[in-house]
């Protein structure tokens, strides 16, 4: 899906910041993209934009209106579709990241349809996706995996898409989840495809390119975790990565929402080279990033030396410290 | 999906034995579910039972109606349509393997209805699964792997679940795919399932069992095959194994459909026991079964020989040589 910009992020009346993070995650990488928000009576959020009505927003050129909040349930309530229809009559498209879905209600397709308006339901895929062949193809390929789920994935991969443009590389962020969708404008959520076509959909999100573009894509899941590693593999095998980070966040007890241990940096590393080189012979990890929100400066320091010196790799902090150590990698083994 | 036996094999019209390999499975199988066939005008294929009308099929207690043949595009013809509505008129519920879904079409969703009879697409689940959890539960499984897609692993399943009951063991077969859902009569094509939850849908599959219990779990594609490992390695999770045995069909020069050489026996043993080992710490592999359908007598026994003594296993030709070894050694290792 191509998702129309700029947008106006629709807030609703959700009741803290937590509920809005999908729109936070929008204005923190893509601020140029974002006219306004939409806060309706009793919101607890603010995501630091120009508040405005749909028509301000149509007034100031913005062509999709995003719900990008969460509330319990996935639902969208009755007041909440009442300015969906607004906003497609208004002539703006609606992008919606929840679980109910807005194609699934009668009145808003009317209005999509009698004032030909898109709606895209970014959780969702309706694309018919080939089969994955594993075929190789031109352009690089740089592929986020975690020790787990939740462990900054997207934050990372959009991190090495922002450095790599700031070094001069050619560079595309890849969306495989749905809030990296609204920020990329495109994408698929790959853990919505059905089972026999993840690595094919990999393969169609992650196309041919140039031989020096970078395609920076976001990781899901971890081959170590008993629910989601389908995914994982097929993503691994579709996007073929020529490069790979291993995102870790620390001090987790076991694997989010299993009673499994966590992998090992040093196993991820060796899975991900093992199950990749499937598709890619030559795959290498080329980073580590970690999440050191929860340690002091000092701490988070220490603990970064020591990881990459035990593994001989760069290891960063995206926010705290950069991606500059592992683009620098990137370049100095692939644009040597 | 739970579907009504006996059956009655719709074979249709169909130009040649291949087209019903599906009806011709149920027949091998299953031949006390079937009380007869229909065949249209022109029908070039025959899987031995008895030729019956609809009428004649109810009025022997016919409970489903399975349309166990294929066609070019997997469509519904006009004609086979009103055979279906047919059917349901008459009381039978009906089934179909096709990719056009018989709940797709409106005269056939309002027949059932009408007659109160349930209609199963087998080919496409429209249940909700949780996502996996990997948790150890009580019984035994036993999960057929391929060094490739389409090698005989439903077969092998199949052959086990028989030869295990001959031996005295409490087994069944478990179904992945729509072949072997007619077979065992519940199941799901684990390929059509949503992406994030293939490991959730094979524990569905594969639940809680006295300690004693055998399920019999038919693989789907490879680890190694880049189209379909995620498939593979989500039941592989979720079925979570205590032994495995591979299937493999020898010639190949490349794997089906993608032009990747084929991994060995002991690569496929190896990388099962690696991915195996995060829900089941203790799989191990009990047996490896080959095709050996293209190889005259002496050289397939000198094969089965030849392949065992380098892999210390039991290997066996399921149909030529039967399962008893393989069988012999899961009582040695887990009866004992």
């Amino acid at each position: 899906m191509d998702i129309q910009r700029p947008y106006l992020l629709f807030l609703g009346d959700v009741p803290d910041q937590l509920a809005a993070k999908t729109a936070q995650g929008i204005v923190d990488w893509r601020p140029d993209w974002c006219v306004g928000q939409l806060r309706l009576e009793g919101c607890k959020a603010d995501c630091g934009l120009k508040d405005m009505s749909i028509g301000d927003a149509a007034a100031a050129g913005a062509k999709t209106m995003v719900i990008g909040v969460v509330n319990a349930g996935g639902i969208l309530p009755d007041h909440w579709i009442a300015k969906v229809i607004e906003a497609l009559e208004a002539g703006l498209d609606v992008a919606s990241g929840l679980h109910k879905r807005l194609k699934s209600i009668p009145e808003v397709v009317d209005a999509a349809s009698r004032h030909g308006r898109q709606l895209h339901d970014v959780r969702y895929t309706d694309r018919a996706f080939a089969t994955g062949k594993g075929t190789r193809r031109p352009g690089k390929r740089i592929l986020t995996v975690g020790t787990d789920c939740s462990c900054g994935k997207k934050y990372t991969a959009l991190a090495l898409e922002r450095e790599m443009r700031k070094q001069g590389l050619n560079a595309d962020f890849c969306a495989t989840g749905q809030t990296g969708v609204f920020i990329s404008g495109r994408g698929i959520s790959i853990d919505a495809v059905i089972a026999d076509f993840i690595s094919g959909a990999a393969e169609w999100l992650t196309p041919a390119k140039d031989e020096d573009h970078w395609d920076c894509v976001e990781g899901q899941g971890s081959l170590f975790h008993p629910s989601f590693a389908g995914v994982t593999i097929g993503l691994l095998h579709g996007s073929q990565p020529d490069a790979f980070v291993v995102c870790h966040a620390p001090g987790r007890k076991h694997m989010r929402g299993v009673e499994h241990p966590l992998p090992s940096i040093r196993q991820v590393i060796d899975r991900v080279v093992l199950e990749g080189s499937l598709t890619n012979p030559d795959i290498r990890c080329v980073g580590i990033a970690v999440n050191t929100h929860s340690m002091g400066e000092q701490d988070a320091q220490d603990y970064l030396a020591a990881t990459g010196a035990e593994h001989g790799l760069p290891c960063v902090d995206p926010i705290r410290t950069g991606m500059g150590p592992i683009v620098d990698n990137v370049i100095k083994q692939f644009h040597a």
